[in-house]
């Protein structure tokens, strides 16, 4: 891969989701990935479903080009062999529970005195301070301790999470950050750095509105469905076949909506015709929109909306998602390719730069210790 | 604010969400932002609820430390000002719809010309290219197209949205990865870039396991509810007094879970006695293990599992995960300041970086047009 992190060696100590995704978006943007894993078993999603024969199609995603190196960092000459990578390395990458690699010595403290323009970062599910860092970490137990899950699901219902893994992928985004960041900065400053990403701590920086909401009118918000919190009209609504999403957040928006619908009047109505209005009835207000919009399905709505730049879009199911025009002309589906099952294909890289050619494919999947004897040529001899 | 970003100085011309919340991110590594609104009404967000008196908390949480200039990009003498800005400036942050900056002479192609050296980030709802980019950018749009609202909720539930702006805060996210390694990139090749982030390619980018099901087997994925889609036991369950997520997604955890239970022969059933049957099986145990755990409160079975190392938590409400001791512990909620009401708490920094302090406090909340003379001062002199 090319990119802005060519030739620079990410040691790659991650399991699972948090770090795996950081270390992906690094190996997208053109890093050399090494990823050590525990011998026999590997990296632990190497076992999580979905499969295609016997291999993960979760482990292929996240872990497509990079190479794979098995070692027993208890092990004297296992450690030997890491260490050698470990001089070359440029940045370290860990989401074990904190204190397991100090047991090994290769804690952050250990490290840096010798290699001290290592960039070594640490993803784990609570921090490395506080009351809290030995607990292990989980997305569900993260997505709840955050305050995430009190927010999303329907009024009353009960809890729902996310539908996907968002407290593993905002820690490994926000730990990618700081890894560049970092990067940018031993440039500056020739030294390397330590970084601490939890996953709790992330859930609380994208609270957002609610948040906002909770510091500064101790109101505690609840989930609310698909409407937003604080404009409207702003939701999901019903048609005749299935639903669509309207985004008509200001007056203006609002009364090009009622005239395409017949009813322009409503506009006017004091009870809608402010979005604090709005956002007061708005119960009142979707049973009169859905009424209207029971006679046509979503795709004539959203025909007759966008020629009259009403916001507004369909719910995709993954597959309509994935075959979304728009996201093939984006280079959103990559390949990657699996010396047994052939071609794979997986999401691509959102950072689209001029500088560098957004690459058609990715590196092939690798084996458990695949890479062993290339690894230990190229940095033990 | 210290920070590896310190000395840049990045130019925001974004509003709303996803620009904003990128160059906070920049603002909490040590940039300076200025940041250009339009005369008049300025950033669309500071009339967006909740209100501290007159004063939005949503555009304080994402604006405070930044600076503000009100400038009409459409004006000769405002441009005057702007040239002079863009002349020192090291980034620039926009999230204008495609071709608005174009035609203001603004636009990427223009402008590298004369600064070779500048990176120019443009977030937008789908993108600079494809069929899709002339389409507005929502949030609640982009969770819909990006198929996350078809995997979030209870099964048959109305459409759900996940309860915070994530299809903007990915974005604000992966933008700040871009910019972050062109930082990088430019220390070693002495060349900005263009950086093209879509809101729909990254949800596409952060669809983890569902899409690896799609992909790989062609299924369509659907709500789960709390439920994880290949892991069991990994949900919320209900208690006497409320809920708790338990995350014993291993054979030997869930033998440990069991036995708390006092039903240890359940792990033994080959019902249940891997994971795939267990997820085969989940609704008949989740009767079961409802069963047993009426018995006791959430804190109660909380205190319980976690002497038996049984991942587990509680969900916690907005306060509720404010106020979680770690947090605080984690300082992340740190104090600005706004002139007319005092001392405003947001969310803090999730990057804990050893070489730099992670502060307590954040730079002051700019009025519109608050620094326009400072700053005409020390660029156009």
């Amino acid at each position: 891969m090319d990119g802005p992190l060519k030739n620079l060696l990410v040691l790659d100590l991650t399991r699972v989701l948090v770090g795996p995704y950081c270390t992906m978006v690094l190996s997208d943007l053109g890093a050399r990935v090494i990823k050590v894993e525990a011998p026999g078993a590997g990296d632990d999603s190497r076992k999580f479903g979905p499969f295609i024969e016997e291999y993960s199609a979760y482990f292929m995603s996240l872990n497509r080009g990079k190479e794979s190196i098995a070692l027993n960092l208890k092990d004297k000459e296992d450690k030997k062999i890491f260490d050698k990578i470990l001089e070359k390395a440029d940045v370290l990458v860990e989401n074990f529970k904190p204190g397991t690699l100090e047991k090994w010595g290769y804690g952050w403290r250990d490290v840096c005195k010798k290699y001290p323009k290592l960039i070594y970062a640490s993803a784990s599910g609570f921090g490395q301070t506080g009351p809290l860092r030995e607990l292990p970490a989980y997305d569900m137990v993260v997505q709840g301790m955050g305050g995430l899950m009190s927010v999303t699901g329907q009024p009353n219902s009960e809890p729902t999470r996310v539908g996907t893994s968002i407290g593993d992928i905002t820690a490994g985004l926000f730990t990618a950050i700081g890894i560049n960041a970092a990067l940018y900065d031993r440039k500056k400053t020739g030294k390397g750095t330590y970084i601490d990403v939890s996953m709790l701590d992330c859930q609380i920086a994208i609270l957002e509105n609610a948040i906002a909401r909770y510091l500064s009118k101790k109101e505690i918000p609840k989930p609310m469905g698909s409407r937003h919190p604080s404009i409207a009209p702003f939701e999901a609504f019903k048609t005749m076949d299935s639903h669509i999403i309207i985004a008509a957040g200001n007056d203006k928006l609002f009364e090009k909506l009622c005239e395409l619908l017949n009813i322009y009047e409503i506009s006017n109505d004091e009870k809608f015709n402010t979005n604090s209005a709005r956002s007061k009835n708005m119960d009142e207000l979707k049973v009169i929109l859905e009424k209207k919009l029971s006679s046509k399905s979503t795709s004539d709505w959203i025909s007759l909306m966008e020629k009259d730049k009403i916001p507004c879009g369909p719910i995709f199911n993954i597959k309509q998602a994935v075959e979304n025009p728009q996201i093939k002309s984006r280079n959103m589906i990559v390949n990657s390719f699996h010396k047994k099952i052939g071609e794979f294909k997986t999401a691509g890289n959102p950072i689209k730069m001029s500088n560098y050619k957004d690459s058609k494919t990715r590196g092939d999947i690798p084996d458990l210790d695949e890479h062993r004897k290339k690894i230990i040529e190229e940095f033990c001899n």
